[in-house]
């Protein structure tokens, strides 16, 4: 039995603690600033408002003026806060970290380091906080296809545990692996933060095509189709480009956790309002004001920056992701959604 | 400008006929004994009745009897029946094909070739029809995500011709490109044909969550997530063991045309409907009394022959294939849908 402080107590923090507690460990669930309507309900052993479910009786629930409390002497910590919140969280938290422990990550996404280049999230949190305080941990990132609610109820979910030391990862999954939650372990860390942090761009995709279909043009499988082939594709030469392994995009990480993020989410429905004709920018505006924060908005504007940053001559050719280029052009620079569609030529 | 004669009158070979018609070839469509309800209307101008939209009136459209005439002075002929249909018809046309000319095939599928092992499609064609009569023939696949419905309406789809030669693939694809029609050329006709006849196997596998979910079940996007990749992963495996190269399924062939599959047609609704509790041997039959062939359930059959065909010590083994072991128990063994699920350990 570990102990293992989760921080952010929305659907993946709460999935996990789920998780966690199933598996006997002593769980510490901790609720961002932002978390005070999601906290207090399971304070009082309500349902969860997210997860629709009572939390297990063993969790330790904290609001988040008990951050201090919530961390001491944990074993591992859990970072289930989305990518807006990783930054304040480990500017309040990194003094409290435990030594030692693993961070296990399911924040994705890409953030300007103090250079103002875009990098991983867990290069930016390391470079900006736990390094400078002199609290660098293992970081294990944890990709693949989760939905929250199904992962909270059981349903038989794969994911991948990325560490850049394999036993790190190896440890984790061994505290967390049940029945109905499969890990494959790999030390393709790089890799696997590419596909989690794409795969919310790219994504969006398919509901572009929803969302033409929904405004009257005839069905287009082929196309979907096609682009999710293609994202498979840049993705995994993207997350080479970044250090990591094509692999790595082949499996659950990549083609795995784009299926569920494609077939249902926050991201797909994105897609779908701007495909019906919807400004994209309103769109995210409009979603996040109602709690929906949509991460393929921010990711599709970062990953065209990461490209820009990395695109050169013997270096990757933007003519290599045309689909990411559609897709910013579409989401950024306001072209017409039917046209680029019609127009894009996918290399396999 | 080319001859073309495309072998079956049916969705895909009605639907190439109106692209090569759109390029400006000339274009003759032979309906077999059984496709003579969508010749004569075909014939008389009137819609297809499977495509739902008029051919391009420079289609010369013959029924079956047409065969020899069909066939004369042809530069390239498309196979474009099914895997049932495709013995008999090869069985009829091999004398009248013309010299040369490369056969495309979007037949897909396994066989039993003289010797009564399973093999691909082209090998056996070639085995049991061409080469004995002296009449080999180049042979292009075309594979990926395409459905007939919407490549005859101009939707962007994107496919793949592979052919031992590559130049052959090549010259069969400068032919039919267009603008909505995008073509990738590959010399890996093993990978390809794997990718074909095993993509509509784990179709339903998709269809099997969604008939659990109508029948009561909860949601289950991660475990269909799962299941996608993990087919992709087993779908690249079994290609290399046949020659071919695991990159063609992780591209357009595989991942495309899984996708597309997965998400609509008939072998996703036959898992549903096995799913929802039907006897899987009576759904099938069901849907094959009303013109509805599913193809993936007897490519789950040959494919698991074909497996145990080829697994052996220091060759395939059979524990790397746990998606289809359980597919084949469910539809072939009479297992329990949801228990065999709910059991499911993928192996990334």
């Amino acid at each position: 039995m570990a102990k293992l402080t989760i921080l952010g107590a929305g659907y993946m923090g709460s999935a996990l603690a789920v998780v966690a507690a199933g598996r006997g460990h002593q769980v510490r669930l901790w609720g961002t600033w932002l978390d005070d309507e999601l906290v207090g309900p399971a304070m009082r052993g309500e349902p969860h408002p997210r997860l629709k479910m009572e939390l297990p009786a063993g969790i330790e629930i904290f609001s988040s003026e008990g951050l201090a409390a919530a961390l001491a002497g944990a074993e591992a910590v859990v970072c289930a806060v989305n990518s807006d919140g990783v930054e304040p969280v480990f500017e309040r938290a990194t003094e409290h970290l435990p030594p030692g422990g693993p961070i296990l990550s399911v924040t994705k996404g890409f953030l300007p380091d103090s250079g103002g280049r875009i990098r991983r999230v867990s290069e930016v949190v390391r470079e900006r906080f736990l390094l400078p305080a002199g609290r660098d941990r293992p970081w294990v990132a944890i990709a693949g296809p989760c939905k929250a609610m199904e992962v909270a109820r059981g349903v038989p979910t794969a994911v991948v545990y990325a560490a850049a030391d394999l036993a790190v990862a190896e440890s984790c999954a061994r505290w967390l692996e049940d029945d109905h939650y499969t890990i494959t372990r790999t030390d393709d860390l790089a890799g696997a933060e590419a596909c989690s942090a794409f795969k919310n761009a790219y994504a969006t995709a398919s509901g572009l095509c929803d969302g033409l279909q929904l405004a009257g043009h005839p069905e287009m499988y082929n196309t979907k189709a096609m682009m999710f082939a293609q994202a498979i594709a840049e993705i995994a030469r993207m997350g080479a480009a970044l250090g990591g392994r094509p692999a790595t995009a082949y499996g659950q990480a990549g083609v795995g956790d784009l299926h569920v993020t494609a077939a249902a989410g926050r991201n797909r429905t994105y897609g779908e309002r701007v495909g019906r004709g919807e400004v994209p920018g309103e769109a995210a505006e409009a979603m996040r004001a109602v709690g929906e924060l949509t991460e393929g908005y921010p990711a599709l504007r970062t990953g065209w920056l990461l490209l820009s940053q990395m695109a050169g001559p013997g270096e990757l050719d933007m003519a290599d992701f045309p689909l990411l280029a559609a897709l910013h052009e579409v989401v950024y620079e306001g072209a017409d959604v039917a046209r680029i569609l019609a127009g894009l030529r996918m290399r396999d």
